[in-house]
């Protein structure tokens, strides 16, 4: 049977609502290993992002690349503190979506819940496609088949994802913490080293296309900013944390930002020091893994490693979008459909949504990590500018002790992040930001107008104004269209007198000798109900019924016409068996007021 | 709306009952024009393949096709002879299908339905291919797209027959007689002609790889036999002859049967004649017509009015298989549904099965028409001799005057039929014919297998017998899922009062404080109906009302579900609507034997 409904287990952005067993909850170290996939597996492209973005102005210009890392970490270290912020604010899962609707207004939420629909998309895709660099720079021979390899994976994580898979967030820690480790490795073995363990990946001719000027820096820090992506994740996840919430939550926010402040500066050191350039088929991060550990059985296990966390990575947006599209359903903004994500159908749309979007992405931008970038960190940047800004208002409206102080903590978060956001769209517009400054307003108009119907809708529905009390004077006539006298026969007259004050049955013949039989047996059974029999010489079923139905309509009776199914015991007689049922029941309802009803009547054949 | 369920215009294959407007009737003139189409658009394949069978012996071998044709001739005057009783004995109809159900029982008409599905998907393909060998002869420069135009064909029909024309067959007639005319100006004005007015298409060299022995005699004559197709349509048709029937379908017969003939041999004599073999990708009688019209715009007319005739040859089928599946599935043997010719939904599933069928064999056969032919002329031939056998039983049971010259004749069709076809079967095994073998003994397994089917439901609803009397005592109570107060809620409760002894509401919510509101609300409507919330944290519909209802059946209650279903004015609105029900619907269906009621509520919007 298709719906197993059964309670899918939570996600990590899933929030848990209090008192559903604090031992699911999670520690503010659980919590780091939970949620910082996201937010530090961005340290595989980040960096690279950066060394690519400045190599146009020759190998000389690479010595920026650490100037440009402590600028991004000082801006992370201000989402930091501001996202402290927002998680002591919105304890109960603040995410961009919550705070802007809470604190800036429909307008901002609609932008926010675009934005962020746009950001789960280009997650998936660029965790898949930095996933599938990972993998070609340990096995070259896989570098012309990118594209496909990132097919695959998404082929892969959507079919997990239809399963529904009973995920708890404790998978995702063991991959997490050798991740950190085998990072930290890198850079601590890589410093000791005094010059690199091995060289992989054939040297490329660097021909300066450019001079080092304040606009190849912006494109430079604006790519690398992409490294920022994920730290929200936390602020977003604050329910899932064990009591007391908002300490552990911006315990974890803060251990968060230290070490992925730590690695990027540290792999940038290395960059610096070791002069890495761009590479044959390896990543930034593959060159200095190999620095470190060699060209040895280690070097594979890290690109391994990180492959894997960056699917893993790209796995958290089908846990988390199905999330956002049920918060929209329920503010009437997407179909009220999607508010039911615990049905498995429901929650397939979205992951068959998501899935196909990210599919179309990919093969547009040919699973090219680096054409991606410009369009993904856009939207991570408006969540971040309308968290912060919501706060400002926050702390302005409420006036708490020390809230000047506060307001200028977000307030210099919203400034920074929003220049690095106009920086990020002017530098990067032409080279695929234009498709998220088309796509967002798309996304924000169409939830308007789902909004507005459903308002509209409302409103003819009289919500929340008191209904006139039900009519109770109204009779029933329950019509049941008939093929033959049957047990199936015995079955819906018995329903139907006991659903409705007057039952009439009613079959439809074309040749006079069954309609005979018909009406001798009828007599026969005598089972206290008129049978009407319609001639229809065209062996039409449905319209004659419906031309009777309607004309029975009227003088203010309650219609139910009641139609027998015949449930074959597997599914493969089913052709055989209802369809004209069914035929039946989509013309009433379609083209009739009157309640359609189906009777079940289950065959052991 | 989709269900446009209004009268079709009766086609050719389709029986009109008695007393449907005699205007309607058809008088033997008419009934040749209508009813001859698919018979004589034969010679357009016919006489060509006799030719190609010989060539292989050498242009001399050619001379031999004279007197295959008049062998294929005396056969058919056999068949129409035998016709025109088979006419006398089933004037309401005599397909070969209901004869062999009537006299041969239950195998043979499987053996005979299943000939005949061959037949209609084949009679398809061979009138395109046939019909696009017109047009190259004409147009040389589509020779090398010819399978793209029988497709394009194909699709032409299919959507011509999808939208459901209304079309008479008066439509026929003018193609029709244009058709015969032109044929037979081919032969007199041929004729009259010293030698060839035009010769088209390249010569091409002919090389002898056999000798004309027996075996390629018989080669040629049962390829000659796909000439005699069609013959048996009148016969399936008596019903939509003006009285007298039986006179006037006789008569059309042997119009049919002498037409079909004196064409047969007027171009063999004139093949003899004029030494014509296959030439380039110019027909045999694209070359007669050339022959006699020159190749001028008469010589275009010709090849287009052939082109269109065979299209039109092509579109029979379309008619008749839909006639044959509802025959078929009031036998139980296909199902039910398909009975319901006359449901527009129904009638496509026909229409698209058809054309499937069709578009596969046409590119596994790369529409190369002689591929075709070996497939095409046996599941005639099944038919030709279970009608004939059949009559002989009938003349054998009957014993009416002169019975056994009357067996005689039928019994002498049947002979000469079986030989055509076992060695149409022989000679054409490798060529095709084998996929016939295997296909007509699949399809009456499945058709057996269906009956078997629909046998067991029969027992185990006990049709037939009288089941016990309906039980009058049981009480009802109807569950109203609702989400919240308004008039949409009043709708459905005052429906389920009407309907139910005794109703409730039930309400799934997910957080406290929307429950809170909508008892609030409840009490301040208070319709006198208990409202039960459940609590579903995890924000699943369905189970849990599944559950509420599994707990609330027993005791003998009729226990009904009605789901009140908001209907939106523009279909674009309606995923925004009702998905939950529909989805709460299924799973109800599917998992309980409550009554499922649908309750439409009309929007403006």
């Amino acid at each position: 049977m298709a719906y197993g409904l059964a309670r899918r287990e939570l996600r990590p952005r899933v929030p848990l609502r209090p008192g559903e067993g604090e031992k699911h909850h999670l520690t503010s170290l659980e919590g780091l290993a939970t949620l910082s996939l996201d937010a530090l597996s961005s340290v595989a492209y980040g960096p690279e992002a950066i060394v690519l973005a400045l190599v146009a102005a020759g190998t000389g210009a690479l010595a920026a690349t650490l100037p440009i890392t402590l600028a991004i970490t000082f801006l992370l270290a201000a989402l930091v503190v501001s996202y402290g912020q927002v998680i002591a604010v919105h304890p109960d899962g603040g995410g961009a979506y919550a705070v802007a609707k809470k604190d800036l207004g429909p307008t901002a939420s609609l932008l926010a819940a675009a934005s962020l629909v746009v950001d789960y998309v280009l997650t998936v895709c660029v965790s898949l496609t930095a996933g599938a660099d990972a993998l070609t720079s340990a096995f070259p021979a896989l570098a012309h088949d990118k594209l496909l390899v990132c097919l695959v994976g998404l082929a892969l994580l959507t079919a997990v994802n239809l399963r529904g898979v009973a995920e708890s967030a404790r998978v995702l820690m063991l991959p997490t913490v050798l991740f950190i480790v085998a990072i930290l490795g890198v850079i601590v073995v890589g410093l000791l080293r005094t010059h690199p363990a091995a060289v992989v990946g054939a040297a490329q001719p660097v021909h300066a296309t450019e001079t080092l000027g304040i606009l190849l820096i912006l494109k430079a820090f604006s790519s690398g900013c992409s490294a920022l992506t994920g730290v929200e994740a936390i602020a977003n996840a604050v329910p899932t944390f064990r009591t007391p919430r908002v300490k552990r939550a911006q315990c974890t926010e803060l251990m968060l930002g230290a070490l992925l402040g730590l690695m990027l500066i540290g792999l940038a050191v290395l960059i610096r020091r070791d002069h890495v350039a761009p590479r044959g088929d390896v990543t930034v991060l593959a060159q200095l893994t190999a620095g470190a550990y060699g060209d040895g059985w280690a070097y594979y296990a890290t690109n391994l490693l990180v492959t894997l966390v960056l699917g893993l990575a790209a796995n958290t947006s089908f846990g988390g979008l199905p999330v956002l599209m049920s918060l929209l359903a329920r503010d009437h903004r997407l179909p009220h459909l999607f508010g039911l994500r615990a049905e498995r159908p429901v929650y397939r749309y979205g992951v068959l949504a998501l899935a196909l979007l990210a599919a179309v992405l990919l093969v547009a931008a040919d699973a090219d990590t680096h054409r991606l970038i410009p369009l993904f960190a856009i939207g991570v940047f408006i969540g971040f500018t309308l968290s912060q800004v919501g706060l400002v208002r926050h702390w302005a409206a409420q006036k708490p002790v020390g809230w000047k102080r506060r307001a200028l903590i977000n307030g210099t978060g919203a400034v920074l992040t929003t220049l690095a956001g106009i920086i990020l769209l002017t530098t990067k517009f032409l080279e695929g930001a234009w498709v998220v400054v088309i796509a967002v307003p798309l996304l924000m108009l169409l939830f308007d107008r789902i909004q507005r119907y459903y308002t509209a809708v409302g409103e003819e529905l009289q919500l929340g104004r008191v209904p006139d009390p039900p009519d109770r004077r109204a009779g029933s006539l329950v019509i049941v269209p008939l093929g033959e006298v049957s047990k199936l026969a015995r079955h819906a007259i018995t329903a139907a007198l006991a659903l409705g004050d007057e039952v009439v049955a009613v079959a439809v013949h074309a040749d006079p000798d069954r309609t005979r039989i018909l009406e001798e047996s009828w007599e026969r059974w005598n089972p206290g109900v008129r049978l009407d029999i319609i001639d229809s010489p065209h062996r039409s079923l449905v319209q004659p019924i419906v031309d009777y139905v309607q004309r029975a309509a009227g003088n203010g009776r309650q219609i139910a016409v009641l139609i027998p199914e015949v449930e074959p015991r597997h599914r493969r007689y089913e052709i055989l068996q209802n369809q004209r049922g069914l035929l039946l029941a989509t013309v009433l309802r379609a083209r009739t007021d009157v309640v359609v009803c189906m009777l079940p009547y289950r065959l052991s054949v």
